[in-house]
């Protein structure tokens, strides 16, 4: 076991955290975005699938060829956010499991079952979302997830070259402007959504 | 923005934590399974959806129920963990957007395509299943997070009065045994599943 978090580093990932909309103009430099992965890179997943593939957009040709594929709502926000990431997933991911899970012929209960692969990459790169989200705040920083994208358009933009890599979510990231979060959304007490059994 | 966690926080939810085969003696009381959902609660899910349905199993009766359904070298961990929790979805999230979402008629989004509930209810509970991985850290507890199992089972042993739920994935829940980890599998730098573009 370990100490429980700080109240405040408590309220840094969880309490206080928000998705952002806007951010101040406070560089992201790639030191950072490969801290986040140094991070992320520890959170667990299936038979350590590690499926996820980031698109880390820096720079203006990349941010505009992933906006031409989102919604209209979520175009400026791509656009001007210091980094705009695509959260990927290669459903080929158990050709590298000799490598990431060594001990046993996990490969094997893959090959052939393309259904499983595309379950397993969606439900671990998400996993691995998730623990980008978390990562960013954790050092300072914030991000702003989207789902509000065409699937299709992206996978053509980014991955042409790469036909097992599927996008599943995008996000911005950076310093957020407290200006441009919304009125927080309800969230129901325990009873509404857990059951004790 | 946030301050930055400190190195040993950052250690506890990602660096040093690990996912666990077996737990100390030491009790999990509800009010810890409370305080799980009360920081889990706070991650961000597409449109609020918030569809994660959760049963925490912290009875026997319950524990064997799940157990039966459980590949042969999970069946102990469940059975011996002071708590085992089903991470389910329900389908029908958006019957709940009217209160969740309320500035807009989300629920009219999801009306009639079970295709893109089904792919929403796996994304976003998902997301909350690595939400409830960190909250648990966060909190000094330790998870053991499985994929082997029969989700039909599953369902049919847990959810059967409730057609709209299906079961993502199941963990273990306490304070983790060291001597029950397995050695640290790899995780390649930046390089390998990252780009900058």
């Amino acid at each position: 076991m370990s100490e429980p978090l700080s109240d405040s580093a408590l309220d840094t990932i969880f309490r206080t955290a928000r998705s952002y909309n806007g951010y101040t103009d406070r560089a992201v430099g790639e030191d950072q975005l490969h801290a986040i992965w140094e991070l992320m890179k520890w959170g667990p997943t299936s038979a350590n699938q590690l499926p996820a593939r980031l698109v880390w957009c820096t720079g203006d040709d990349a941010k505009a060829k992933l906006a031409a594929c989102v919604s209209e709502t979520n175009r400026p926000k791509i656009l001007s956010a210091p980094v705009s990431v695509v959260i990927a997933m290669d459903v080929e991911f158990h050709e590298h499991l000799p490598e990431l899970f060594p001990h046993t012929n996990a490969k094997a209960w893959f090959d052939g079952n393309t259904e499983l692969r595309a379950a397993s990459a969606f439900r671990n790169s998400t996993l691995q979302g998730a623990y980008f989200i978390i990562a960013a705040r954790a050092l300072g920083l914030d991000t702003g997830p989207m789902s509000g994208f065409d699937q299709g358009a992206v996978d053509k933009a980014f991955f042409a070259d790469q036909p097992g890599v599927r996008s599943n979510f995008i996000a911005t990231l950076g310093y957020g402007d407290p200006a441009s979060v919304y009125d927080r959304l309800p969230r129901p007490g325990f009873d509404r959504f857990n059951t004790i059994a």
